[in-house]
């Protein structure tokens, strides 16, 4: 079946579902990497480029802009961040899967940019479960949980834009899910299916 | 999620590629089942109606012929063979999922009755591999070997109206890419999402 190619997976879900744990786990798999975004922040004290971020001038950024290289892209405190989709395209040329790890809004102009990306959303198994866990990290005012719970209703508005949601009730459960999920889309039949017809009948006819 | 209905899934691949080992093993979870076909041979010795089979007469075959009962049909010696749509639906209904083991061609009918039924094939690791298997039975001559061998590549033809391929090189591995693609299914986002949104709506409301 010759070498096949990666997917794009979105990762998307309220703060607090336990997202950079799963895709934590995620990554102890070889063939999963995560998308490396572009920024034109300074690099903070051991950050490498192309590690990190891939540290660049506004010029540059822009000049990403004008070519239509990013997935996605937006501006946090007068710097741009963005996800460029040429180093996204050759690892997944390679037959790796890349990882986003991004908001809602994010992943919906992913989507748009690259329909094929597998997008999945992480659910709290309920608002007073997600309450608990942010009260629990206690790093937290009740204002800005607040804000977080309204911020987490609105995302899960945009779920019908999604693939599959994985509640984390349980982190090992929704971490086996996220990995069938993977399994499963790696054994989905591609659009071109002559090449798989042609190693059989060759096969046949060669005997 | 309250409660959500289960899946039909279709199996499809050559005799030899470990179709019925693979079958079995996913039965053995209690959420699936095989659905039981309708016909109108006679029932051999132990055999239960509703069990083995529907068996009914000519008479009633053709009713739910007319009524457009079937997901797919076939004639094999004068005699009907059937599943029958209601019963399907019903067990779906009530959550659980519905395997048929079938040919390409009823494959294909139960396709275009249930565009929602997941469709998986299954393929031997090579046409060799294929070939070694069928005469480790020992139990067929080389002519009926090689016209199945022939029938194999007929077959994977239309691998292109499947969802899913499964290579059974290593039987266990193949159970679990099954299991995988179950699992997946079943986190699959359904078309109607209001009712995911209203449950944290209102519990933020009810707050």
């Amino acid at each position: 079946m010759s070498h096949s190619k990666g997917r794009l997976y979105v990762i998307s879900g309220p703060s607090g579902t336990g997202k950079g744990t799963i895709c934590g786990e995620i990554l102890k798999d070889i063939r999963n990497e995560f998308s490396v975004s572009m920024t034109t922040r300074e690099p903070r004290e051991g950050e490498v480029h192309g590690r990190e971020y891939f540290f660049v001038t506004h010029e540059e950024f822009e000049v990403n802009i004008g070519r239509n290289n990013f997935l996605e892209y937006a501006t946090v405190f007068d710097n741009y961040y963005g996800t460029p989709k040429d180093i996204v395209l050759k690892k997944l040329e390679k037959g790796r899967n890349v990882i986003l790890d991004i908001d809602v809004q994010g992943g919906l102009q992913v989507k748009a940019a690259m329909p094929e990306a597998v997008m999945i959303f992480l659910l709290p198994p309920s608002l007073t479960e997600l309450r608990k866990r942010l009260e629990n990290r206690g790093t937290e005012t009740p204002e800005k949980i607040e804000k977080r719970l309204s911020k987490a209703v609105d995302e899960i508005k945009f779920i019908g834009e999604y693939d599959y949601m994985v509640v984390n009730e349980n982190l090992e459960e929704a971490v086996a899910t996220v990995r069938s999920i993977m399994t499963a889309e790696a054994a989905r039949i591609p659009d071109k299916v002559l090449p798989i017809i042609r190693k059989y009948e060759q096969e046949q006819k060669g005997e």
